[in-house]
């Protein structure tokens, strides 16, 4: 069986991690592992090509913003297979193209539609290990096209699964923790986790792995694993749901610090305004999470919803327009708010989950603001101010620390 | 007519510069003019790429060289295309293999095979500024290949003789001089030159184009012109012989700086040994240019030759391991030499211009080691303290200065 290891920017930030990184590819390459790399730019050198590109326009075209993206996974791959012919490995770098990687037309925000791994399969079988760059691809039309955020973790999960190989995601945090470990340096590392609850705290605001990653990974049934390069630390398995994990109810909190609760006040009650008004919000390209309507008083209504926080100027223009026909309404922002979310596939057959963290949060005077649920996670948003309580006491109560 | 631009990394080594060449390039497109646009890596790109991988490998595979080294044109083409775009043209950048530039496997040196330029007609028949990226090409295999030294002159030559187009390199010197203006601040700029004459000029040293590019020019006479980027100095016309040329006997002198005269003395004469000497040499790619064999003495002879400077330790390897069948050789080299030549088309009909320099050296005392003539060109190899001296009197007989 292949295995796919893919190494972030990070990862390979300099050249002696890329000769560090070959090491270790080359002592379980000698032991009989079959192969295949995936490789992100260089640390910073995205930022400097985009520095460059942004000195000559602001708003480049996507096509050649991609065009120019994709040359830093191509600087890396044959760093790295250089590094991997030294140690005598036979290795072979390839673009995108390359590998076979057949994206749609959205430059910049490429979807993958469709491997030819035939080179790939060839040089894996002659015992090379081939090193492939991430985050591009090639349309159509035979323009180079990149993936977008997190396209490297997508080409690795994408290329495992049309190989059906396993997927190691290498990256500078060695594991997937209950709790992001800056909020409570007690959390535990999960040695499994099943795909929907990662899909769960990557949606709700755990960096680790972007979603489409974990999204590809749990269609295709790819065995997933995150750890921490240069290390030997043991990190965590992102697995198909089992028995194991239903034995705790909750696995991990998230949190998501990028919102801010808006309220829309004064607004005259009618199903068309309240549709108008988030009409008008996504007309603008602005993200609405979570939502509530208070009950109508006067025949007015408060509306308040979560977005995130750079849509603060945006979000507000959208009410001022409204204002000149609904003369009432006024808006007011929270940006010290927090989203707080419990994720856990054993929700799905352990009850009163929420009611259990209800009761908690008025013991200790913690206010929500909002709350929202789905099969295996709830949502609240809090103030800031009370995150760390509520870390504290939900941690406690579902044994999150180690 | 399409007409090929060409500029080298000292012209795009800013994104200044690369602004600049792009308000250049839209005021002649708006003027009508259909444009393709061949660029080099950006300044010292490709020096900041080779120390990189040299980290890693003295001896890095070529073809993964080349998969690096390509990145440096790719980033020059975006950024480009951009500035283009910004000035309101449409533009597009494209690579080597996106141009259709088939080019042997012969990675580090790979030629141009043929190139299938219908992308690039259908993109200039719109409208279309199409800025493709130098000195790279894609092999058969679909590997990507680098055309090696001057490779950038030799794309914009090859595109441009595909179209049929005429093809202007704009480069860090304002044109082609009688004599290279560091030996003589008179030497006068030529405002036309024929293909065999800037030939000869290159390869006896004129490091201004490179040999491969005048010849494929030649070959499909392509219209060449030589420029200054970022000026708007006159620059020199390459093209076929024509009547007004043969009015002058010399057109140019090059200096050869960089090489160093060996000779073997004591050799047991015979054509074996002689010709056993080349070969030893040939077998370790060790150029030889300059030949001169004195008449034996007591069975003896003294084979002199120029090489490359660089060359010194291998050839006094390969005289060393010669020694130990024919013990009574010696090998000295000197490096304080100078292969100067002259150049001329005229030489063909004016008879006497080898003759009357031997006269001009005798009178001012000026040694020569060697001499070598072709139909138009004779070198001299001399002491480097004579070259200002012999450049002088040339330059006075020949009418070389303004």
């Amino acid at each position: 069986m292949t295995t796919v290891l893919k190494f972030g920017g990070t990862s390979v930030a300099t050249i002696d991690q890329i000769k560090n990184i070959a090491q270790n590819i080359n002592d379980r390459h000698c032991q009989g592992e079959q192969l295949l790399i995936v490789v992100s730019a260089m640390g910073k050198s995205t930022d400097r090509l985009l520095k460059m590109i942004h000195e000559i326009s602001t708003t480049p075209s996507k096509r050649e913003l991609d065009m120019l993206l994709a040359t830093g996974e191509q600087v890396t791959i044959p760093l790295l297979s250089t590094a991997l012919k030294e140690l005598g490995c036979n290795a072979i770098s390839l673009t995108g193209a390359q590998a076979g990687i057949q994206t749609t037309d959205h430059h910049a925000k490429a979807r993958i539609e469709s491997i030819a791994s035939e080179l790939i399969l060839k040089h894996l079988e002659a015992g090379t290990i081939v090193v492939v760059a991430g985050f591009q691809g090639i349309s159509a039309t035979g323009d180079i096209t990149t993936l977008g955020r997190g396209g490297s973790d997508t080409t690795a999960v994408a290329l495992a699964a049309s190989l059906k190989a396993k997927c190691e995601i290498y990256t500078d945090v060695d594991g997937i923790y209950t709790i992001d470990p800056r909020y409570n340096s007690k959390a535990r590392k999960l040695h499994t986790i099943s795909y929907v609850e990662m899909l769960e705290m990557a949606s709700l605001g755990a960096n680790v792995l972007e979603t489409r990653a974990i999204e590809m990974a749990h269609k295709f049934k790819v065995p997933l694993y995150v750890g921490k390069s240069h290390t030997t630390l043991p990190g965590t398995h992102i697995i198909e749901r089992n028995n194991t994990m239903e034995s705790t109810v909750i696995t991990g909190v998230s949190i998501d610090n990028n919102c801010l609760m808006a309220s829309v006040k004064h607004l005259p009650f009618s199903q068309t305004n309240i549709a108008n008004l988030f009409m008008n919000l996504a007309s603008k390209n602005l993200n609405v999470d979570m939502i509530s309507i208070a009950a109508p008083y006067n025949g007015h209504v408060t509306v308040s919803f979560t977005a995130e926080k750079n849509d603060v100027i945006e979000i507000q223009e959208v009410i001022s327009n409204m204002k000149k026909e609904l003369e009432t309404i006024e808006i007011t922002t929270n940006d010290q708010i927090v989203k707080l979310s419990v994720v856990g596939i054993g929700m799905v057959s352990h009850s009163g989950v929420a009611a259990n963290i209800f009761r908690l949060f008025a013991e200790e005077n913690i206010n929500y603001y909002q709350v929202t649920t789905s099969e295996i996670s709830i949502s609240y948003t809090i103030l800031e101010s009370d995150v760390q309580r509520s870390i504290e006491i939900i941690s406690k109560a579902y044994e999150l620390e180690q």
